[in-house]
């Protein structure tokens, strides 16, 4: 898993049936790089996030149908953004 | 999911049968490299996208027998650039 | 499978339920970047484990259900810190 | 899926027993790294083609039990190396 | 498929039973980052190989219940390590 913040919400008018179901959140990694990651959970913006990718980003997103390939899995207590960005 | 922007089109003419059902386009991400995405959504040259890699990319085709490794999932509203590029 | 070195345990209040059945670990890899893997065998902070991504990571895990995409597959013997790092 | 060139076919004498069944070709991407892909198409050496990763790289070989995990699965018809390389 | 070239073998006392059916060995890419990879083939130190990763690399395995994600599929006959290195 990867620890990633939550930038921002994404809104996507056209978009995978499934994909729908659930809100996507913008999330940056320790570069600054920025993924969209399917939130289940109802994290907020400026969290710090365990993220999961690979098949299991289906199976935490709480229905198997759901089209995601990152998907948040906890929010973490506390982080030092000071250790992660260096 | 990745945030990526549909350059171009891609036209082969030898291709595996179930990747010839969807069109294909040619999506850079923010550092410009250039990877081929499958679209059943019908987004066009210009536009913002979300990508789902990884199985929930055959999923996210309709049919899980197109083998595709990344699908466009979405087209994004509003992005901003600037921020993607930087 | 990589070589990584555990760095600190992770807390989360908030988090998948399934997730939440093992023991989490920061770890770090030879360039210092910070991940986070499934602990099944009980590794403790700075060991040498070896990890297990994709798939495989699951059943590693010792039940499916688990959603993690990196879990710790074994701790190392004897690892060399100098080529590791350079 | 990806665009890579095809570099040269690649010989192994001692080989898992499915991925002897059809030819490995060498194949570089737009920075010049190497890779190994299944060919099930009938690729030549300098044709630019879309390679198929992760779990559908198994189906687009035509047969899932060969174990591949990079396969050709297109080859482009035009392909402008100049913008590739940049 | 990767290249790699097989650095020496991995010793771990405690590691997950099914990992613990084949020798692992130490491996190096191109720019000489080291993973582990199962070795069901018989490679040696100093091999050049040809490694499956995904889920293909359970199959390469042999017994799909092993957790490997990196399985050494081939041993290249021939390489030229002035190409690979540059």
């Amino acid at each position: 898993m990867r620890i990633q913040r939550v930038v921002r919400d994404l809104v996507t008018t056209k978009r995978n049936f499934w994909l729908a179901s659930k809100p996507l959140r913008v999330v940056e990694d320790a570069s600054g790089e920025l993924e969209v990651a399917l939130d289940p959970i109802g994290a907020k913006t400026g969290d710090y996030v365990v993220t999961i990718g690979l098949s299991a980003a289906r199976a935490a997103a709480g229905n198997p149908n759901i089209t995601t390939d990152l998907t948040i899995g906890g929010i973490i207590d506390q982080w030092d953004e000071q250790r992660w960005r260096s």
